[in-house]
Order: C-alpha cells, then sequence, then structure tokens
C-alpha cells in the first residue's frame, strides 16, 4: 500500500479507536505543517465519523526558530495563552483533541539551554487550564506519531533521507499494528489484553514491585490505592479513547516516599535533543540520591534540580520485550514509541487517573512535579516480582516477559 | 531578484509600512499553508522589529473542502467561535493582525450555494466580537495578497500555472512598490500623496459627488459629517497601520438616501466565485431600484435581496487610473486588488472612521449590512464633479484621473 494509503488508515484508527469520537463532537487536531496530507486524512476520517468541526492548529518550526534567532531574551517570556485558553474554551463544549505528534529534534540547535527552558516555562504556565482537561481526561484525546524528516534523520542518521523517512514509517506504521490483515481487530484484540492484565494486576493488591536485572535492583513501594491503568481511558464525556497511539504498557503510581535501591537505564533517554546514556540512579526514602551517567548527568540534573517533585517517581510502567515495539529495537528519541519498549519509571507528575477515584492522591502518595521523565529500565533479562502487603512475593515477569497467569 | 528575496522584502515592508508593528507588541498571523515561506519572513522582520510573540493561524483549504465532501449540513452551523474569541482576547491584550490573504476561488467547485452561505453565516455570528476589533482599528492591522496556484490558475487561466504564478507575483510585486528602486521611500511619498488629497477634498466639504462616463451617470449625496480617508490609519493603539495593501483610494461614506441615477461597472464583478458582468444599476432614494446585467445578476441578487442593507451604497472610494493596479489592466477576482484598480462603490456596510468622531453614524446617513460588495465604475474616460453645499461645482477627477489643484 502507498504511504497516503496506510496514511489515511492510520488516521481512521486515530478518529475510531484512537479518539472514540462522538457524533455531532467538534475536533481540534495540532499538527507540525509538514503533517498537511495526513491532516487532510484525519478531517475526511472524523467528518465521515459525524464531527462537527474540524480544526487544526498547524505548528510551523521556523516560526519557533525565527523567535530564537530575532527575537529577544524577554519575549521568550510571553506565551498564547490566548490561543490556549481558546483551546480550553473548545474542551468545555465539547471537543475532542488530536496531538499528531511530529518532533524537530534538530530545530534548535546551537540555542542556549536557558533560552529553550524560559521557552517553555512560559508556555506550561499559559497552557496549565488547557492541559488539565487532557490531564484528567475530561475530554477524549489520542497522541499519535507522525515521521518529520527532522525525526527520520535522527533516527536513521546513515540513510538518505527519503530512506529514512520511509524505514521510520514502516516502524510507525508495524508499531500502530496497521500492518495486520485487519488492524481493527488486532487492535480490539490487543486493548482487551491490556485491560486483562490491569484487572489481574488489581486484583492482587500489590504493596510494591521488585525489579532485578541487568544492574538494577529497585523495590518500587506503590501508592495507597493505587489503579492499575492500561489500554482504553474513561473520558468524563463518556467516551473511551486510546490516549496513546501505540500503547504497550500497564502502569500505576509508586509512593513517592517507598522507592529504595538501584535503577540502571536500559535505553538511553533522550531530553531535549540532548541523549543521557549510561544513566543509574540510587534512591532512598523514595528520593533519587545519587545520578549517574556515562553521559548527559547534567543535563538531567539540571533538569530535576529546580523542581522538588522531580527528584521522586510518579509512574512505573510494565511493558513486555515480546511487544512490537520492544522486538524493534530501534531509539525512536520519542516517548510515545520509546516508553512502549520496555518497562519503565518516571520521574515526576504522576497520573490522576492511577489513583483510586474519591481518594487524596497527595495522602494516598502520589507525586507532583512540572516535569515528567520516562527512564526505561526493562530488557530480556529482568525479572519484577509483586510484593503482596501480607508480605509473599508473586512472579510478574521473568525474562523480560509477563508471568502472571 | 529570487521570489524567496522579494517575498522578504514584502515581509518587511507589511510589518514596517504596513502594520507600524510597535516594539513589544504580539502579532497574530493568518495565512494558507501555502504561504509558510512568506510567514517565515514575516515572523523574522517581526522579530527584528521587536514583536514579542508571533503566532500564525494556518488555514488548510483542504479541511474546509473535507468538511462539504465528508461532513453533514448541520456541522455547517457549527464554527470555531473559540478560536475567534482567543483572537479576540489577543487584541484586547495588545496583538497586532496580518492577514495574508492567499484566494482559493475553485476550492469549492460543484458545492451548493446555500451549505456555502450556511458555513459563511456561522462564521460570521461566531467571529463578530473578533471582526469588531479590526473594523474599528483598535488595533493596528493589514492585509496583503498571497499569490497561490488556484488564485493564479484564475487570472492567468492560459499559462502553464508556474508561469502564473511566477506573472501575478510579478504583478503583486509592482502593484506594492516593491519594484522601486527604495520601495520605503515610494511607499512614505505615495501615503503623503494619499493623506493631501484626503486633506484638499475634506476641505471643499462637499455635498455630493457626480460621476459621468461610460454609461454611468451618477448622484452619490455624501454622509453629514463625512471623513475623507486614505493612506495611514489611525488605530486606537497610536499605531498608523496602512491596512491594506496596496492602497490607491482615498474614500468616504454616502448617504444611504441621497444616491440617484444609474451606474455601470466598469470592470466585472468577482463575487463568491461567480463573475458578474455588465453590471448596471438604477438607484432611487438611494436605494438600487433596478439591477441588469449581462451575466451573474441572480448571484447578486440572491447575495443582496436577504439583507435590506445591501441594495443601499456604504462607500465612494477615487482611484486614478495612473495607479499601478490600475495599469495593469488585469482582471485580479480578488478586492484587495481590483478595489484599488479603478474609482468604485460599495454596497452594504459603511467605515466608522469615515464618519466625523463624536457623530451618530446612522443619524449621519451611514449605511448598515451584513455585506460589503465593492463595484468598480471609474475607466479612462470618467469625470467626477464634486457637488458644493452651496450648489457649486469643483471638477474632481477628469478622464479618470485627479484634477484637484
Ligand atoms: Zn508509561
Ligand atoms: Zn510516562
Ligand atoms: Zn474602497
Ligand atoms: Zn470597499
Amino acid at each position: 500500500m502507498t504511504l497516503d494509503g496506510r496514511q489515511a488508515r492510520l488516521a481512521t484508527l486515530c478518529v475510531t479507536v484512537g479518539l472514540d469520537l462522538r457524533v455531532g463532537q467538534e475536533l481540534i487536531v495540532s499538527a507540525p505543517i509538514e503533517a498537511q496530507p495526513f491532516v487532510g486524512h484525519v478531517a475526511a476520517a472524523a467528518y465521515r465519523a459525524g464531527a462537527s468541526l474540524v480544526t487544526c492548529l498547524y505548528e510551523d518550526p521556523a516560526l519557533i526558530r525565527a523567535r530564537f534567532d530575532h527575537g529577544t531574551d524577554e519575549a521568550l517570556d510571553r506565551a498564547a495563552g490566548w490561543l490556549s485558553d481558546g483551546v480550553a474554551a473548545a474542551y468545555a463544549d465539547g471537543a475532542a483533541r488530536l496531538f499528531v505528534y511530529g518532533p524537530y529534534p534538530d530545530l534548535l540547535t546551537g540555542v542556549a539551554p536557558e533560552r529553550i527552558g524560559r521557552m517553555h516555562a512560559a508556555i506550561a504556565a499559559a497552557s496549565a487550564a488547557e492541559g488539565a482537561y487532557t490531564a484528567d481526561l475530561r475530554v477524549n484525546w489520542c497522541a499519535v506519531p507522525f515521521v518529520t524528516r527532522s525525526w527520520a534523520r535522527m533516527v536513521y542518521p546513515a540513510l538518505p533521507i527519503a530512506e529514512a523517512t520511509a524505514t521510520l514509517w514502516d516502524d510507525v506504521f508495524e508499531v500502530v499494528r496497521l500492518t495486520s490483515s485487519d488492524p481493527l481487530a488486532a487492535w480490539r484484540d490487543h486493548l482487551d489484553v491490556l485491560e486483562a492484565r490491569c484487572r489481574t494486576l488489581q486484583a492482587l493488591d500489590l504493596g510494591a514491585l521488585h525489579f532485578v536485572g541487568g544492574g538494577t535492583d529497585l523495590m518500587v513501594g506503590l501508592a495507597d490505592g493505587h489503579q492499575w491503568v492500561g489500554g482504553r481511558s474513561y473520558a468524563a464525556n463518556g467516551a473511551l479513547p486510546v490516549c496513546n497511539f501505540p500503547t504497550e504498557e500497564v502502569f500505576t503510581c509508586p509512593h513517592r516516599d517507598r522507592v529504595e535501591g538501584r535503577l540502571a537505564a536500559s535505553r538511553p533517554l533522550a531530553l531535549g535533543g540532548t541523549v543521557i546514556d549510561g544513566l543509574v540512579v540510587t534512591f532512598r526514602g523514595g528520593a533519587a540520591e545519587r545520578i549517574e551517567a556515562r553521559e548527559g548527568r547534567e543535563m538531567l540534573e539540571g533538569l530535576i534540580s529546580g523542581d522538588a517533585g522531580a527528584r521522586r517517581l510518579a509512574e512505573v510502567g510494565l511493558v513486555p520485550c515480546s511487544s512490537p515495539v520492544a522486538r524493534k529495537d530501534v531509539l525512536f528519541y520519542n516517548t510515545l514509541l520509546d516508553e512502549n519498549a520496555a518497562s519503565h519509571v518516571a520521574f515526576g507528575q504522576s497520573y490522576s487517573a492511577c489513583i483510586e477515584a474519591g481518594r487524596d492522591p497527595d495522602a494516598a502518595g502520589a507525586n507532583t512535579s512540572a516535569l515528567h521523565i520516562d527512564c526505561m529500565i526493562g530488557h530480556d533479562a529482568m525479572d519484577v516480582d509483586g510484593i503482596l502487603k501480607g508480605g509473599g512475593r508473586r512472579p510478574i515477569m521473568r525474562a523480560g516477559d509477563f508471568a502472571l497467569d
């Protein structure tokens, strides 16, 4: 099938399985300009599914670069809060959101990190209201990767650009199960598996997870009333979106004070254009006490030192080595994919969906931060035990794959 | 100079002369996706001029078409009021606006006019608050033409598309005075001429304008306290924008009840994809009593019959035959250019700037309507007399050019 044909199928899958778009619902898409043909397919699919209006907020990387090249430093404190507030108003009025996520890893080459940080801080402050709608699942939303030339160049630097782009698209189509003969059925089966896994883990009512293997020996205590989440989400408007395309994980909330031991990252971490490689973190009483890395340590330290909550864990996610993303064994420099390649923990902000409804997340041990940084620890020599509240152990994963039933 | 180089110069001219952008001001651009390279130049110029933030709302014609091809009729009643309200909030906070106007005349071929009208009605209702900011000059704004392939194909159907585009760009650069050796000085001189012309006409304190020639014999009574406007505008924020690029006219407000006689259009009118050719309108007591045309009469009748105010005049504009747009003698199917090709009148909504401040526009005779339809009447055999309030006559134009001093 042509690239365009496959993009059309992906668009339909995003609208139906991803967004679970409701008849009459408005849809806001954000996408890089490069994604225009894909967005056209999304709009067609959304209107066919009964959308009342599809609006795309196109992102132009050249305008961001122009700002750093020609603008003043004070200008970086300004963000388009009026646009973000507009989106929040649309959410309040029932709109769904599709994030077409096409990264530009080389966009800000040579720009001082302080200036980039200053821009991001302004954007974060101006878009808090908008972000809360998706974070709290008040609306149905979905994020799907889009292959930009910039991203393809980073993942496959040795290939000519056309080939790099085609190869990365092949990767993406494979991990979103579009290469299956019946993608819709494949997705339904897959989501059912994830949801069954959540139910099993929930029924175990674990006190902690113990990760052992490949330099990691980490005890991750779980928050009180933690909920296992995976597959479809439950949006407040009644839709059942799959917020991340692809999604391979089941995840829950650690207790911010109950993490002990040593974590050795199994894959490099891509953070704002920098790569952190060979990361080893030692925890005591929940906090990252010592951070070591072969490469990029200062970047991570710099990021988390400004935010007390960023030193503690927010998420623990389990992904089997047999997942399509893991099998590819490619570093995608894109959390949307890399997070689904291996079991992981995340520093920073926890997800409200991972704490039982009605319970105070803070009292339950959930963590708070302006950041959320995923760190892959899973690999094919990793064992994970569940620590029962009574003290017993249950095998959860063996040699990187689930050992539940 | 390359097309890119000339676009960069046009961008700088739009930001400085067009917008008169203030240091620290935010800028909102709207533009078709096709204009991305031009918008990049605009952003660079704006940041160099001290802009705090440049945001472009890219328009994707494919999404509009997808709506008509795949959406329901009820969906057409929905408009992105949340986005328009966001822009209004940015205006309230001091933002300037650049409209990069690239038409797609063939976009909606085959779509029923009722469906298009239904969409436009919803958009008009949802964007009233936003529109008032620019109409009332509460912020500095500017509209500049951009050559889309669709537009170039319409203007030069006999040329291969690349040549059509290049030729139309040559036209645009010429009429915006970019072919001058010093465009900035050329603009300053030109704006001074327009403003001097306004002062002269204002000092005459005319009661009416009498157009005679080429089938036209039209007496246009002017509103009480009418103001002649042209060149730079006075925005409420202190900026002096030139709202239309190019601009060749000086214009004022007719009295809605004091128009008598016969108007013969000197150029075809392009209205929503249809062309109205050979238009002749007879006025009595200010109202268009009889409308005739060789072609497209139903379209015009349909448009103005739903709106009582649309049968009366809102604007009278004087443009000499020696203006760069007039000299080109091309029908651009684009008001931004065609309006500057010839003296014209407009049906529908009048401009508040054309009535003395402090005076009630309605009592002064200004017209009200949801439409504004310009109709070219000037040509090189047109004489215009000014009718003094005491009854005498003064020659204003002779054989299509000004005869003022
Ligand atoms: Zn995760
Ligand atoms: Zn995460
Ligand atoms: Zn005019
Ligand atoms: Zn007009």
